[in-house]
């Protein structure tokens, strides 16, 4: 029987780093790592990039090799081995060697699971057909890869709309390859907010990549291969299909243990990455972790939180202090094309479902100085505690950086920064990186702003639910060349600078929607509307630059 | 006798928000805007670029004209009138028209002073030759480019090595004239350490701008126009000079009414931006202001501070509730050719001055997955209390994105944070955006191992100071072919995989200096060393990637 201090079972992200790390943090200790897979240390989030030929060679994608492993760190590396049970009184394993067939058991003084999750298959009609392939391994994206240059598809449907689906949509698409994404949500990016989902939707749709959403797959057709992806709204063609509908915690060794899950399905652990059984350790995917803004269990599976817990596991495992790893902000970012997205913290639609009292804002701004060549534009959707005024979430897209107010952002919430912490930063400015008064501080003034009662908003969604309601007036503040683009239904125009002279144009005894091009001339035109007897104003968040919905 | 409710003297950046502020907050109040120049609200920190050609039109630098302060927001705005006096018995300002001499009286009941600061233009003999400038406001940049394009220069000098001097340096040799950078200091960016500063010396002489340190300019020569300007150490053709050793506050006005200045020389204010006098506010670069890490009076005049105290004093003037500025890091960035560099919090130099119990290290990285095309390196430089863990600085320096860890880490310290805290932050990962582990938080990893015992460190130039020392050893665990662009002087070359077979080379009783690439290998094979009988090992800070002087 093997015996190990640490053993370590899966060796991607979390389950390399945690080996590595107890190797260097007491290197007497014998470690090893246990996987069912044929690599190690593999960069999952690469593989759509693989796909799409933006990394060329497959050994990019591999960080380490089991004999690097071996010869660097002194780690074995059993690959190709599944481990079937755990017993935690006898602290040992039951492994088989999937080449040969043949089980054995390995004892433990600590053990680590980093277990990852598994790709959701749906067991729909024709799963089992060719051409249609999850993208979690290594071996997924080199078939895929191969399918694609080898068989020319021509038509490629994405089955779901999330991170990695959009990813490998836009590396397919990029290879002259017809794209369609059905998203059963009722959007793309289902973690993020509608309102801001909808822009991504213009924008691949632009890019020429099919969306459908609210759209459920039933069937795949075809006699060998998938020919057809059959919906609840309509048959399409299909020579490869990638599923993408979510990923779900390997947690079935776990429960061999008598291992507590959490209330997300994943494994539960504290902030030590101890699980309920002592001597185990989970980390990576199959770990649950917390939500640092509501402080509740979460499952958000991220290679860099598979990183962190991995490293938080191995300090605590040969450590006589402790490491404590305090969760996570569901912190990410996608870039398609030219255009990015990212988020941190909770959606305006979390917000609301975890019963906070939050407001939120929608500011377009610049990613550099408006006079320095090749700035472009971002919209900041900011979502804060009205009554603490700390932010609770943060969404940033457009075809600027976004990344860098998105970890400013992250950074500021781990911290339990409000607002008004966040308008006082003295971030770096030059006008090659940021407006003087940065994207993130601008955001921040307008939550102020609203805090303060200095300014009444509508969301764009909520104000296209109301553009019926005879009881608003939309007006567009715009100068008419800039109302050319189109303007909401029913909207009255008249430029800011023309509103003393045609005040009386203005419906009285309504509420008037103020419309303008990013929200800044509503907000500055309140006195002025004021002074002409408009009481009830209220400013389209984000004006026209952040209204996702069609214009007339 | 005019009287305003709001009188602003200044209309760049500071006193332009205070008064639009201003007016946005109240608009019942009356605001004016008195300066001596021509123009307000322009973009002082894009004149380089406007002097380099990269932003076309001199009016793409003026944010706003008078005539749109008056007719957007009605402020009255009084160009080329310098206030001369203030009497704060009689809220009375005295105002010259600088066109017409007259002289004439403004009363306030609020008044804001934003006067700004003025560039040192050291009594050297020549200096009032031709072509000599300075580049503070519009008119500078418009002449520099017009003498620039007109009379095809072809030397040009620039003293003093900070921003502004090495951003026109960058912008004049992009013409095709050679730039020759003069410092009186021990090396540029006299506000960064010395061994980041000197990497940007050795970009810059790669891009063929000559850089002369601890060389002081003692004369300028030339009948009319310049034509050679002397320096400590020689005589260098110079038909282009500009002048950029400094700016000090412009504070002769608030002397006349009494008003206290700082021990840096500017105007005391509270975090309200109340001066001494009541009813006197002072914004943007005439204002002191207090160091966020220290605590300590601090004058670091930026364009963004300028906004934010702007906007500040305008909240401060018109509203019963007060709002606060908490002060500054000093956080700055700069662009020169593909090559950046920022800075925020303290330097180590200050770090020591301040008497701080500290470490440092510095950490080369990636700014994206290494396998992901495009990816630059960046290293960190990061300082923190050893005591409190607290960051107390970072610099951050290379061809890849530093703006966005710059502003991690200002955020983080503006907020008290730990390097405990930052290598937990959950910051946007995706391979187009960062390494799964981002750069800053394996910089806080490296200090945390630092300053948990668990790895001893010396900085490049420490390094450099002790390579004569007989009690050091440099152990250089490249390989060979890494060892080819040079090592350090005296350095034994084992690469990390033979040694255990070669470890009889490695003299004992020595300190060894472990040396590799970026200082990762040679911290993860001290296990190693140790077990081959060697235990005092230091770890070479950044590598060879880090070291910023010549290599043999």
């Amino acid at each position: 029987m093997q015996h190990y201090d640490v053993l370590v079972v899966g060796g991607v992200a979390a389950g390399t780093k945690a080996a590595a790390k107890a190797k260097r943090e007491n290197p007497g200790l014998r470690v090893s790592i246990i996987t069912d897979d044929r690599n190690i240390s593999y960069a999952g989030c690469g593989l759509p990039y693989y796909i799409g030929g933006i990394i060329g060679e497959q050994k990019e994608l591999l960080v380490k090799t089991p004999d690097a492993l071996k010869s660097e760190f002194d780690i074995d590396v059993y690959t190709r081995h599944h481990a079937t049970a755990i017993n935690p009184q006898e602290r040992t394993v039951t492994v088989v060697d999937l080449e040969t067939g043949r089980e054995q058991l390995f004892s433990y003084e600590q053990l680590v699971l980093a277990t990852g999750a598994s790709p959701v298959v749906p067991p729909l009609p024709g799963i089992k057909l060719g051409n249609i392939f999850t993208v979690r391994k290594v071996e997924d994206a080199v078939l895929i890869r191969q399918t694609a240059e080898s068989r020319s598809p021509q038509n490629a449907v994405v089955v779901g709309g999330g991170f990695i689906g959009l990813e490998v949509a836009e590396n397919l698409k990029q290879q002259g390859i017809n794209v369609t994404v059905v998203e059963a949500a009722p959007h793309i990016l289902p973690n993020f907010d509608r309102d801001v989902a909808l822009h991504l939707e213009n924008y691949l749709q632009e890019n020429e990549i099919s969306i459908h959403t609210r759209e459920k797959v039933t069937a795949f057709e075809g006699t060998t291969a998938v020919t057809h992806v059959q919906t609840s709204e309509r048959r399409l063609p299909a020579d490869l299909v990638i599923l993408s509908i979510g990923v779900r915690p390997n947690v079935a060794l776990a429960q061999t243990a008598g291992i507590a899950l959490g209330p997300t399905g994943a494994i539960q652990v504290n902030e030590c990455q101890e699980t309920s059984v002592s001597h185990i350790y989970a980390v990576g995917d199959c770990a649950e972790t917390r939500h640092r803004v509501t402080n509740e269990p979460a499952w958000i599976p991220m290679g860099s939180t598979a990183n962190k817990t991995g490293r938080t596991a191995a300090i605590n495992i040969t450590n006589a202090s402790q490491d404590s790893f305090p969760g996570v902000l569901g912190t990410t970012v996608i870039k398609l094309f030219d255009f990015a997205a990212g988020k941190t913290g909770l959606s305006e639609r979390e917000a609301r479902q975890k019963g906070y009292d939050y407001e939120t804002v929608l500011v377009p701004a610049n990613d550099k100085a408006h006079y320095y060549p090749g700035y472009r534009n971002i919209i900041t959707k900011l979502i804060a505690n009205r009554t603490s005024r700390k932010i609770l979430g943060v969404q940033i897209f457009g075809e600027g950086v976004v990344d860098k107010p998105i970890d400013i952002f992250a950074t500021a919430i781990s911290l339990g920064a409000t607002v008004d912490d966040v308008a006082k930063l003295d971030l770096a400015y030059a006008p090659p990186f940021s407006m003087a008064m940065s994207s993130s501080i601008v955001a921040a003034n307008v939550m102020r702003n609203k805090l303060d009662g200095k300014l009444k908003g509508i969301s764009p969604l909520a104000l296209a639910e109301r553009l019926q309601d005879p009881s608003l007036v939309v007006l567009d503040l715009r100068t008419e060349p800039e109302f050319m683009i189109g303007s909401l239904p029913g909207a009255i125009n008249i430029p800011a600078g023309e509103l003393t002279a045609r005040s009386q144009e203005i419906p009285r005894n309504k509420t008037v929607i103020a419309v303008c091009k990013v929200g800044k001339r509503a907000y500055l035109m309140q006195p002025l509307l004021r002074q002409l007897g408009i009481q009830d104003i209220t400013v389209l968040d984000g004006g026209i630059a952040g209204y996702p919905l069609p214009l007339v």
